[in-house]
Protein backbone atom coordinates (compact mmCIF):
# COMPACT_ATOMS: atom_id res chain seq x y z
CA UNK A 1 0.00 0.00 0.00
CA UNK A 2 1.47 3.24 -0.92
CA UNK A 3 2.04 5.89 1.86
CA UNK A 4 -0.50 8.35 3.18
CA UNK A 5 0.68 11.65 2.05
CA UNK A 6 1.62 14.26 4.42
CA UNK A 7 0.26 17.29 2.91
CA UNK A 8 1.29 20.57 3.82
CA UNK A 9 -1.52 22.51 2.58
CA UNK A 10 -4.19 21.54 5.41
CA UNK A 11 -1.35 21.77 8.22
CA UNK A 12 -0.23 25.30 6.63
CA UNK A 13 -4.29 26.11 6.41
CA UNK A 14 -4.45 25.57 9.83
CA UNK A 15 -1.73 27.65 11.30
CA UNK A 16 -3.08 30.40 9.12
CA UNK A 17 -6.60 30.34 10.30
CA UNK A 18 -5.62 30.43 14.30
CA UNK A 19 -3.09 33.05 13.14
CA UNK A 20 -5.55 34.89 11.44
CA UNK A 21 -7.71 35.15 14.50
CA UNK A 22 -5.44 36.01 17.17
CA UNK A 23 -3.64 38.30 14.83
CA UNK A 24 -7.42 40.05 14.43
CA UNK A 25 -7.46 40.20 18.13
CA UNK A 26 -4.46 42.36 18.83
CA UNK A 27 -4.70 46.09 19.67
CA UNK A 28 -1.66 46.60 16.82
CA UNK A 29 -1.04 44.91 13.38
CA UNK A 30 2.45 42.85 13.96
CA UNK A 31 4.54 44.05 10.80
CA UNK A 32 6.58 41.99 8.65
CA UNK A 33 9.55 42.85 6.68
CA UNK A 34 11.14 41.22 4.07
CA UNK A 35 14.33 42.36 2.24
CA UNK A 36 15.58 40.91 -1.32
CA UNK A 37 18.88 41.77 -2.55
CA UNK A 38 19.19 41.38 -6.73
CA UNK A 39 17.18 39.18 -8.94
CA UNK A 40 17.24 35.76 -8.23
CA UNK A 41 13.83 34.68 -9.77
CA UNK A 42 13.28 31.96 -7.53
CA UNK A 43 14.15 34.18 -3.94
CA UNK A 44 11.95 36.90 -6.08
CA UNK A 45 9.20 33.74 -6.30
CA UNK A 46 9.18 32.90 -2.55
CA UNK A 47 9.50 36.57 -1.43
CA UNK A 48 6.03 37.31 -3.24
CA UNK A 49 5.02 33.90 -1.59
CA UNK A 50 5.88 34.80 1.88
CA UNK A 51 4.05 38.36 1.35
CA UNK A 52 0.60 36.76 -0.21
CA UNK A 53 0.48 34.85 2.61
CA UNK A 54 1.18 37.14 5.18
CA UNK A 55 -1.51 40.06 4.00
CA UNK A 56 -3.68 37.18 4.26
CA UNK A 57 -3.41 36.59 7.65
CA UNK A 58 -3.90 40.15 8.39
CA UNK A 59 -0.22 41.24 8.83
CA UNK A 60 1.29 44.79 8.15
CA UNK A 61 3.93 42.95 5.46
CA UNK A 62 6.03 45.09 2.71
CA UNK A 63 9.00 43.82 1.07
CA UNK A 64 12.45 46.31 0.21
CA UNK A 65 14.18 45.20 -2.77
CA UNK A 66 17.12 46.41 -3.56
CA UNK A 67 19.61 45.84 -6.62
CA UNK A 68 22.38 43.92 -7.20
CA UNK A 69 25.27 46.35 -6.27
CA UNK A 70 23.55 47.24 -3.02
CA UNK A 71 26.57 47.15 -0.34
CA UNK A 72 27.11 45.51 2.56
CA UNK A 73 27.05 48.97 4.25
CA UNK A 74 23.75 49.78 2.65
CA UNK A 75 22.07 46.81 3.71
CA UNK A 76 23.53 46.68 7.03
CA UNK A 77 22.04 50.58 7.20
CA UNK A 78 18.78 49.49 6.48
CA UNK A 79 18.39 46.71 8.87
CA UNK A 80 19.56 48.78 11.51
CA UNK A 81 16.65 51.26 10.53
CA UNK A 82 14.27 47.85 11.02
CA UNK A 83 15.77 47.17 13.96
CA UNK A 84 14.89 50.52 15.47
CA UNK A 85 11.54 50.58 13.74
CA UNK A 86 9.06 50.07 16.69
CA UNK A 87 6.52 48.90 14.11
CA UNK A 88 8.68 46.10 13.00
CA UNK A 89 8.10 42.89 14.67
CA UNK A 90 9.90 40.66 11.95
CA UNK A 91 12.63 41.02 9.71
CA UNK A 92 13.55 38.07 6.94
CA UNK A 93 16.68 38.80 4.59
CA UNK A 94 15.70 36.63 1.76
CA UNK A 95 19.24 34.37 0.93
CA UNK A 96 20.76 34.38 -0.70
CA UNK A 97 22.59 37.64 -0.95
CA UNK A 98 24.89 38.49 -3.83
CA UNK A 99 28.67 37.37 -2.95
CA UNK A 100 29.92 40.69 -2.28
CA UNK A 101 27.71 40.48 0.82
CA UNK A 102 28.49 38.14 3.60
CA UNK A 103 25.28 36.51 4.95
CA UNK A 104 26.60 35.81 8.09
CA UNK A 105 27.40 39.21 9.08
CA UNK A 106 24.05 40.55 7.61
CA UNK A 107 21.98 37.59 9.60
CA UNK A 108 23.69 38.74 12.93
CA UNK A 109 22.73 41.94 12.29
CA UNK A 110 19.46 41.76 12.51
CA UNK A 111 17.89 41.90 16.24
CA UNK A 112 17.21 38.49 17.62
CA UNK A 113 14.08 39.52 18.79
CA UNK A 114 13.02 40.27 15.48
CA UNK A 115 14.91 37.29 13.59
CA UNK A 116 11.52 35.55 12.45
CA UNK A 117 13.81 33.21 10.37
CA UNK A 118 15.14 31.53 13.62
CA UNK A 119 19.12 32.28 11.79
CA UNK A 120 20.67 34.77 14.43
CA UNK A 121 23.03 32.43 16.80
CA UNK A 122 21.22 33.98 19.86
CA UNK A 123 18.19 32.36 18.58
CA UNK A 124 20.46 28.99 17.68
CA UNK A 125 21.36 28.94 20.89
CA UNK A 126 18.98 29.50 23.04
CA UNK A 127 17.30 26.49 20.95
CA UNK A 128 19.96 24.58 22.05
CA UNK A 129 19.60 25.27 25.24
CA UNK A 130 16.07 24.57 25.77
CA UNK A 131 15.04 28.39 26.03
CA UNK A 132 11.99 30.26 24.51
CA UNK A 133 13.01 31.46 20.64
CA UNK A 134 12.39 31.93 17.53
CA UNK A 135 12.50 28.37 16.19
CA UNK A 136 14.44 28.20 12.76
CA UNK A 137 11.23 27.57 10.34
CA UNK A 138 11.19 24.78 7.84
CA UNK A 139 12.36 22.67 11.28
CA UNK A 140 9.78 23.99 13.33
CA UNK A 141 7.22 23.38 10.43
CA UNK A 142 8.36 19.42 10.12
CA UNK A 143 7.19 19.05 13.68
CA UNK A 144 4.40 21.05 12.96
CA UNK A 145 3.34 18.37 10.37
CA UNK A 146 4.28 15.54 12.57
CA UNK A 147 1.95 16.74 15.63
CA UNK A 148 -0.91 17.43 12.97
CA UNK A 149 -1.52 13.98 11.56
CA UNK A 150 -0.54 12.81 15.59
CA UNK A 151 2.66 10.76 14.36
CA UNK A 152 4.55 9.90 17.84
CA UNK A 153 7.75 11.63 18.07
CA UNK A 154 9.21 11.05 21.45
CA UNK A 155 11.50 7.90 21.57
CA UNK A 156 11.30 7.40 17.60
CA UNK A 157 15.01 7.53 15.73
CA UNK A 158 14.82 10.21 13.47
CA UNK A 159 17.98 10.20 11.21
CA UNK A 160 18.59 13.64 9.70
CA UNK A 161 20.23 13.73 6.20
CA UNK A 162 22.48 16.59 5.48
CA UNK A 163 23.95 19.03 8.55
CA UNK A 164 22.89 22.59 7.24
CA UNK A 165 22.56 25.79 9.57
CA UNK A 166 18.98 26.38 8.09
CA UNK A 167 17.83 22.52 7.94
CA UNK A 168 19.55 19.85 9.10
CA UNK A 169 21.57 20.89 12.72
CA UNK A 170 18.35 22.78 13.75
CA UNK A 171 15.95 19.68 13.10
CA UNK A 172 17.90 17.90 15.34
CA UNK A 173 17.34 20.27 17.84
CA UNK A 174 13.52 20.68 17.50
CA UNK A 175 13.67 16.72 17.61
CA UNK A 176 15.52 16.57 20.38
CA UNK A 177 13.55 18.76 22.30
CA UNK A 178 10.57 16.26 21.52
CA UNK A 179 12.67 13.49 23.22
CA UNK A 180 13.52 11.84 19.32
CA UNK A 181 16.31 10.04 19.72
CA UNK A 182 18.81 12.10 16.78
CA UNK A 183 21.03 10.69 14.26
CA UNK A 184 22.36 13.57 12.05
CA UNK A 185 24.69 11.97 8.61
CA UNK A 186 25.76 13.51 5.64
CA UNK A 187 28.33 13.53 2.65
CA UNK A 188 30.96 11.88 5.25
CA UNK A 189 29.03 9.35 6.34
CA UNK A 190 30.10 6.02 5.76
CA UNK A 191 27.50 3.65 5.63
CA UNK A 192 24.65 6.06 5.39
CA UNK A 193 22.50 3.17 4.08
CA UNK A 194 22.50 1.15 7.26
CA UNK A 195 21.69 4.33 9.23
CA UNK A 196 18.96 5.35 7.13
CA UNK A 197 17.23 1.79 7.38
CA UNK A 198 16.90 2.07 10.97
CA UNK A 199 14.96 5.43 10.96
CA UNK A 200 11.69 5.83 11.95
CA UNK A 201 11.37 9.30 10.86
CA UNK A 202 13.66 10.18 8.22
CA UNK A 203 14.07 13.70 6.95
CA UNK A 204 16.03 13.98 3.72
CA UNK A 205 17.70 17.44 3.46
CA UNK A 206 21.03 17.09 0.96
CA UNK A 207 19.43 19.26 -1.72
CA UNK A 208 20.07 15.64 -4.39
CA UNK A 209 17.18 15.03 -6.79
CA UNK A 210 16.11 11.14 -5.20
CA UNK A 211 18.79 11.10 -3.22
CA UNK A 212 16.82 8.90 -0.51
CA UNK A 213 16.12 5.25 -2.31
CA UNK A 214 13.93 2.33 -1.22
CA UNK A 215 16.50 0.26 -0.57
CA UNK A 216 17.97 2.87 2.19
CA UNK A 217 14.46 3.07 4.13
CA UNK A 218 12.43 0.34 6.30
CA UNK A 219 8.89 -0.59 5.45
CA UNK A 220 6.86 1.64 7.48
CA UNK A 221 9.14 5.12 7.94
CA UNK A 222 8.04 8.23 8.09
CA UNK A 223 10.02 10.28 5.40
CA UNK A 224 10.13 14.05 5.35
CA UNK A 225 11.58 15.81 2.17
CA UNK A 226 12.96 19.03 2.65
CA UNK A 227 15.08 18.62 -0.23
CA UNK A 228 14.67 20.42 -3.35
CA UNK A 229 15.64 20.71 -7.07
CA UNK A 230 14.54 22.24 -10.17
CA UNK A 231 14.93 19.90 -13.04
CA UNK A 232 13.96 20.91 -16.31
CA UNK A 233 11.46 23.67 -14.31
CA UNK A 234 10.02 20.89 -12.40
CA UNK A 235 10.52 20.70 -8.30
CA UNK A 236 11.88 17.18 -7.30
CA UNK A 237 12.72 16.38 -3.75
CA UNK A 238 15.34 14.20 -2.01
CA UNK A 239 13.33 11.35 -1.90
CA UNK A 240 12.68 9.62 -4.46
CA UNK A 241 9.41 8.47 -5.61
CA UNK A 242 9.35 4.56 -5.22
CA UNK A 243 9.54 5.26 -1.45
CA UNK A 244 5.70 6.13 -1.58
CA UNK A 245 5.54 2.07 -1.92
CA UNK A 246 7.59 1.40 1.46
CA UNK A 247 7.00 4.70 3.79
CA UNK A 248 3.59 4.78 6.01
CA UNK A 249 3.80 8.26 5.74
CA UNK A 250 5.49 10.60 3.19
CA UNK A 251 5.35 14.68 2.74
CA UNK A 252 5.01 15.61 -1.16
CA UNK A 253 6.96 17.57 -3.03
CA UNK A 254 6.38 19.68 -3.80
CA UNK A 255 3.03 20.28 -1.56
CA UNK A 256 4.62 19.11 1.58
CA UNK A 257 6.94 20.53 4.13
CA UNK A 258 7.70 23.81 2.19
CA UNK A 259 4.08 24.95 2.57
CA UNK A 260 5.23 24.46 6.20
CA UNK A 261 8.13 26.54 6.65
CA UNK A 262 6.18 29.78 5.39
CA UNK A 263 3.33 29.32 7.93
CA UNK A 264 6.08 28.68 10.34
CA UNK A 265 7.84 31.85 9.45
CA UNK A 266 3.61 33.51 9.95
CA UNK A 267 3.87 31.87 13.84
CA UNK A 268 7.38 33.64 14.41
CA UNK A 269 6.23 37.06 13.30
CA UNK A 270 3.10 36.93 15.45
CA UNK A 271 5.57 35.32 18.48
CA UNK A 272 8.12 38.04 18.03
CA UNK A 273 5.39 40.44 18.02
CA UNK A 274 3.45 39.41 21.17
CA UNK A 275 6.51 38.55 23.06
CA UNK A 276 8.64 42.20 21.81
CA UNK A 277 5.28 44.52 22.93
CA UNK A 278 4.71 42.51 25.77
CA UNK B 1 43.59 -7.55 25.50
CA UNK B 2 42.44 -4.73 27.74
CA UNK B 3 41.77 -1.29 26.10
CA UNK B 4 44.62 1.48 26.41
CA UNK B 5 44.16 3.97 28.63
CA UNK B 6 43.69 7.58 27.33
CA UNK B 7 44.85 9.16 30.17
CA UNK B 8 44.37 13.28 30.67
CA UNK B 9 47.51 13.99 32.33
CA UNK B 10 49.75 13.81 29.29
CA UNK B 11 47.44 15.92 27.21
CA UNK B 12 47.09 18.57 29.82
CA UNK B 13 50.03 18.73 30.32
CA UNK B 14 50.71 18.84 26.56
CA UNK B 15 48.44 22.01 26.36
CA UNK B 16 49.39 23.40 29.56
CA UNK B 17 53.13 23.55 28.15
CA UNK B 18 52.02 25.56 24.87
CA UNK B 19 49.91 27.63 27.19
CA UNK B 20 52.23 28.58 29.28
CA UNK B 21 55.04 30.13 26.49
CA UNK B 22 52.30 31.57 24.58
CA UNK B 23 51.02 33.81 27.90
CA UNK B 24 54.57 34.51 28.57
CA UNK B 25 54.84 35.80 24.77
CA UNK B 26 52.37 38.33 25.47
CA UNK B 27 52.64 42.03 26.21
CA UNK B 28 49.82 41.75 29.49
CA UNK B 29 48.73 38.96 31.86
CA UNK B 30 45.43 37.65 30.67
CA UNK B 31 42.92 37.56 33.82
CA UNK B 32 40.74 34.87 34.93
CA UNK B 33 38.01 35.19 37.40
CA UNK B 34 35.95 32.51 38.83
CA UNK B 35 32.54 33.56 41.13
CA UNK B 36 31.37 30.59 43.86
CA UNK B 37 28.31 31.29 45.88
CA UNK B 38 28.01 28.80 48.83
CA UNK B 39 29.45 26.18 50.33
CA UNK B 40 28.97 23.17 48.43
CA UNK B 41 31.83 20.82 48.90
CA UNK B 42 32.59 19.63 45.16
CA UNK B 43 32.41 22.95 43.68
CA UNK B 44 35.11 24.30 46.40
CA UNK B 45 37.45 21.37 45.06
CA UNK B 46 36.71 22.46 41.52
CA UNK B 47 37.18 25.70 41.93
CA UNK B 48 40.38 25.47 43.79
CA UNK B 49 41.61 23.00 41.20
CA UNK B 50 41.11 25.30 38.39
CA UNK B 51 42.69 28.31 40.13
CA UNK B 52 45.50 26.37 40.96
CA UNK B 53 46.33 25.24 37.35
CA UNK B 54 45.69 28.93 36.23
CA UNK B 55 48.13 30.21 38.22
CA UNK B 56 50.99 27.54 37.14
CA UNK B 57 50.13 29.08 33.71
CA UNK B 58 50.72 32.33 34.07
CA UNK B 59 47.00 33.18 34.23
CA UNK B 60 46.13 36.40 36.76
CA UNK B 61 43.12 34.21 38.66
CA UNK B 62 41.23 35.07 41.63
CA UNK B 63 38.41 33.71 43.24
CA UNK B 64 35.49 35.55 44.44
CA UNK B 65 33.88 33.60 47.10
CA UNK B 66 30.23 34.45 47.92
CA UNK B 67 27.99 33.29 50.77
CA UNK B 68 25.13 31.38 50.33
CA UNK B 69 22.44 33.97 50.85
CA UNK B 70 23.81 35.95 47.93
CA UNK B 71 20.83 37.53 45.75
CA UNK B 72 20.38 36.73 42.24
CA UNK B 73 20.91 40.68 41.76
CA UNK B 74 24.26 41.40 43.93
CA UNK B 75 25.59 38.06 42.05
CA UNK B 76 24.31 39.76 38.62
CA UNK B 77 26.28 42.80 39.93
CA UNK B 78 29.26 41.39 40.46
CA UNK B 79 29.29 39.61 37.08
CA UNK B 80 28.64 43.50 35.54
CA UNK B 81 31.43 44.67 37.50
CA UNK B 82 33.88 41.99 35.90
CA UNK B 83 32.53 42.57 32.44
CA UNK B 84 33.49 45.59 32.88
CA UNK B 85 36.55 45.39 34.12
CA UNK B 86 38.85 45.70 31.17
CA UNK B 87 41.63 43.32 32.96
CA UNK B 88 39.20 40.36 32.82
CA UNK B 89 39.16 38.09 29.91
CA UNK B 90 37.19 34.79 31.13
CA UNK B 91 34.34 34.76 34.14
CA UNK B 92 33.70 31.38 35.02
CA UNK B 93 30.67 31.08 37.22
CA UNK B 94 30.71 27.29 39.74
CA UNK B 95 27.64 25.66 38.86
CA UNK B 96 25.15 24.84 40.97
CA UNK B 97 24.45 27.89 42.19
CA UNK B 98 21.82 28.16 44.96
CA UNK B 99 17.93 27.62 44.56
CA UNK B 100 17.14 30.95 44.86
CA UNK B 101 19.38 32.06 41.91
CA UNK B 102 18.26 31.16 38.16
CA UNK B 103 21.50 30.06 36.75
CA UNK B 104 20.48 30.81 33.15
CA UNK B 105 20.07 34.53 34.18
CA UNK B 106 23.24 34.11 35.60
CA UNK B 107 25.31 32.75 32.59
CA UNK B 108 23.31 34.86 30.09
CA UNK B 109 24.66 37.65 32.08
CA UNK B 110 28.67 37.40 31.03
CA UNK B 111 29.83 38.92 28.23
CA UNK B 112 29.84 36.40 25.58
CA UNK B 113 33.43 37.78 24.75
CA UNK B 114 34.26 36.70 28.52
CA UNK B 115 32.25 33.67 28.61
CA UNK B 116 35.23 30.91 29.10
CA UNK B 117 32.73 27.90 29.83
CA UNK B 118 31.31 28.45 26.87
CA UNK B 119 27.48 28.29 28.09
CA UNK B 120 25.90 31.78 26.96
CA UNK B 121 23.72 30.95 24.37
CA UNK B 122 25.60 33.37 21.41
CA UNK B 123 28.63 31.00 21.76
CA UNK B 124 26.20 27.81 21.64
CA UNK B 125 24.73 29.34 18.68
CA UNK B 126 28.00 30.64 17.08
CA UNK B 127 29.41 27.18 18.24
CA UNK B 128 26.72 25.47 16.12
CA UNK B 129 26.32 27.55 13.12
CA UNK B 130 30.35 27.02 12.60
CA UNK B 131 31.61 30.54 13.78
CA UNK B 132 34.33 30.93 15.83
CA UNK B 133 33.02 30.58 19.38
CA UNK B 134 34.33 30.10 23.17
CA UNK B 135 33.82 25.95 23.18
CA UNK B 136 32.63 24.37 25.75
CA UNK B 137 35.30 22.91 27.50
CA UNK B 138 34.70 19.15 28.31
CA UNK B 139 33.56 18.26 24.78
CA UNK B 140 36.17 20.13 23.31
CA UNK B 141 38.25 17.95 25.85
CA UNK B 142 36.77 15.27 23.96
CA UNK B 143 38.09 16.66 20.93
CA UNK B 144 41.57 17.19 21.98
CA UNK B 145 41.93 13.93 23.82
CA UNK B 146 41.16 12.11 20.39
CA UNK B 147 44.13 14.25 18.67
CA UNK B 148 46.60 13.41 20.97
CA UNK B 149 46.05 10.07 20.61
CA UNK B 150 45.26 10.19 16.60
CA UNK B 151 42.43 8.23 16.67
CA UNK B 152 39.98 9.14 13.43
CA UNK B 153 36.94 11.47 13.97
CA UNK B 154 35.71 12.39 10.18
CA UNK B 155 33.38 9.73 9.39
CA UNK B 156 33.21 7.67 12.57
CA UNK B 157 29.39 6.76 14.61
CA UNK B 158 29.59 8.90 17.44
CA UNK B 159 27.34 7.69 19.94
CA UNK B 160 26.37 10.30 22.77
CA UNK B 161 24.59 8.61 25.78
CA UNK B 162 23.23 11.86 27.13
CA UNK B 163 21.68 15.30 25.96
CA UNK B 164 22.67 17.72 28.71
CA UNK B 165 23.64 21.91 27.76
CA UNK B 166 26.78 21.15 29.63
CA UNK B 167 28.46 18.23 27.54
CA UNK B 168 25.69 16.00 25.37
CA UNK B 169 24.77 18.53 23.37
CA UNK B 170 27.55 20.42 22.47
CA UNK B 171 29.22 17.23 22.02
CA UNK B 172 27.28 16.93 19.26
CA UNK B 173 28.18 19.89 18.19
CA UNK B 174 32.12 19.23 18.31
CA UNK B 175 32.16 15.92 16.81
CA UNK B 176 30.10 17.03 13.67
CA UNK B 177 32.22 20.00 12.87
CA UNK B 178 34.76 17.52 12.53
CA UNK B 179 32.76 15.49 10.39
CA UNK B 180 31.46 12.45 12.76
CA UNK B 181 28.34 10.87 11.95
CA UNK B 182 26.40 11.51 15.24
CA UNK B 183 23.82 9.88 17.33
CA UNK B 184 22.43 11.98 20.50
CA UNK B 185 20.62 9.61 22.90
CA UNK B 186 19.07 9.79 26.09
CA UNK B 187 16.33 8.58 28.44
CA UNK B 188 13.64 8.16 26.46
CA UNK B 189 15.80 6.17 23.84
CA UNK B 190 13.89 2.98 23.33
CA UNK B 191 16.82 0.26 22.91
CA UNK B 192 19.99 2.27 23.45
CA UNK B 193 22.01 -1.18 23.88
CA UNK B 194 21.18 -1.19 19.57
CA UNK B 195 22.41 2.38 18.82
CA UNK B 196 25.93 2.14 21.61
CA UNK B 197 26.65 -1.29 20.16
CA UNK B 198 27.11 0.76 16.49
CA UNK B 199 29.63 2.90 17.99
CA UNK B 200 32.78 3.83 17.15
CA UNK B 201 33.55 6.11 19.55
CA UNK B 202 30.84 6.18 22.39
CA UNK B 203 30.56 9.13 24.50
CA UNK B 204 28.73 8.71 28.28
CA UNK B 205 27.51 10.89 30.13
CA UNK B 206 24.14 10.34 32.19
CA UNK B 207 26.03 10.60 35.58
CA UNK B 208 25.13 6.46 36.41
CA UNK B 209 27.94 5.17 37.51
CA UNK B 210 28.36 1.93 35.39
CA UNK B 211 25.92 2.22 33.29
CA UNK B 212 27.26 1.67 29.89
CA UNK B 213 28.41 -2.13 30.23
CA UNK B 214 30.53 -4.68 28.52
CA UNK B 215 27.19 -5.95 26.68
CA UNK B 216 26.06 -2.45 25.19
CA UNK B 217 29.59 -1.73 23.24
CA UNK B 218 31.17 -3.66 20.15
CA UNK B 219 34.39 -4.68 20.45
CA UNK B 220 37.20 -2.09 19.31
CA UNK B 221 35.35 0.84 20.45
CA UNK B 222 36.80 3.91 21.36
CA UNK B 223 34.98 4.73 24.78
CA UNK B 224 35.13 8.46 26.21
CA UNK B 225 33.98 8.61 30.06
CA UNK B 226 32.36 11.63 31.11
CA UNK B 227 29.68 11.00 33.54
CA UNK B 228 31.02 11.43 37.39
CA UNK B 229 29.21 9.79 40.39
CA UNK B 230 30.86 9.70 44.21
CA UNK B 231 30.15 6.45 45.66
CA UNK B 232 31.49 6.07 49.13
CA UNK B 233 34.28 8.91 48.51
CA UNK B 234 35.20 7.16 45.56
CA UNK B 235 34.83 8.59 41.70
CA UNK B 236 33.65 6.40 39.42
CA UNK B 237 32.55 6.75 35.93
CA UNK B 238 29.40 6.11 33.44
CA UNK B 239 31.29 3.75 31.90
CA UNK B 240 31.74 -0.11 33.52
CA UNK B 241 35.35 -1.00 34.31
CA UNK B 242 34.13 -4.46 32.22
CA UNK B 243 33.95 -2.53 28.67
CA UNK B 244 37.90 -1.89 29.15
CA UNK B 245 38.28 -5.86 28.31
CA UNK B 246 36.20 -4.66 24.83
CA UNK B 247 37.09 -1.28 24.16
CA UNK B 248 39.98 -0.32 21.60
CA UNK B 249 40.69 3.13 23.77
CA UNK B 250 39.47 4.19 27.36
CA UNK B 251 39.25 7.54 29.53
CA UNK B 252 39.99 5.99 32.88
CA UNK B 253 37.56 7.45 35.52
CA UNK B 254 39.14 9.67 37.42
CA UNK B 255 42.12 10.64 35.54
CA UNK B 256 40.91 11.21 31.82
CA UNK B 257 38.47 13.47 30.77
CA UNK B 258 38.06 15.64 33.76
CA UNK B 259 41.61 17.53 33.49
CA UNK B 260 41.03 17.87 30.01
CA UNK B 261 38.11 19.89 30.99
CA UNK B 262 40.23 22.26 32.76
CA UNK B 263 42.79 22.35 30.50
CA UNK B 264 40.71 23.79 28.00
CA UNK B 265 39.02 25.88 30.14
CA UNK B 266 42.41 27.70 30.17
CA UNK B 267 43.06 27.52 26.17
CA UNK B 268 39.74 29.31 26.18
CA UNK B 269 40.46 32.12 28.59
CA UNK B 270 44.01 32.55 26.31
CA UNK B 271 41.71 32.82 23.12
CA UNK B 272 39.29 34.99 25.05
CA UNK B 273 41.86 37.05 26.00
CA UNK B 274 43.78 37.30 22.66
CA UNK B 275 40.31 38.38 20.49
CA UNK B 276 39.01 40.24 22.98
CA UNK B 277 42.14 42.68 22.94
CA UNK B 278 43.17 42.46 19.37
Amino acid sequence: MPAQLLKGKPVADAVKEELSAKIADLSFVPGLRFVRVGEDPASMSYVRGKQKMAESIGLDAQTHELPEETTQEELLALIEELNNDDNVDGILVQLPVPDHIDDTVVLEAINPEKDVDGFHPENVGRLWTGQESLLPCTPAGLIRIMDHYELPIQGQHVVIVGRSNIVGKPAAAVFLARSATVTIAHSRTLDLPALTKQADVIVAAVGIAGFIKADMVKEGVVALDVGLTRIDGKIVGDIHPDVAEKAAYLTPMPGGTGRMTVAMLMENTYNAAVRRRG
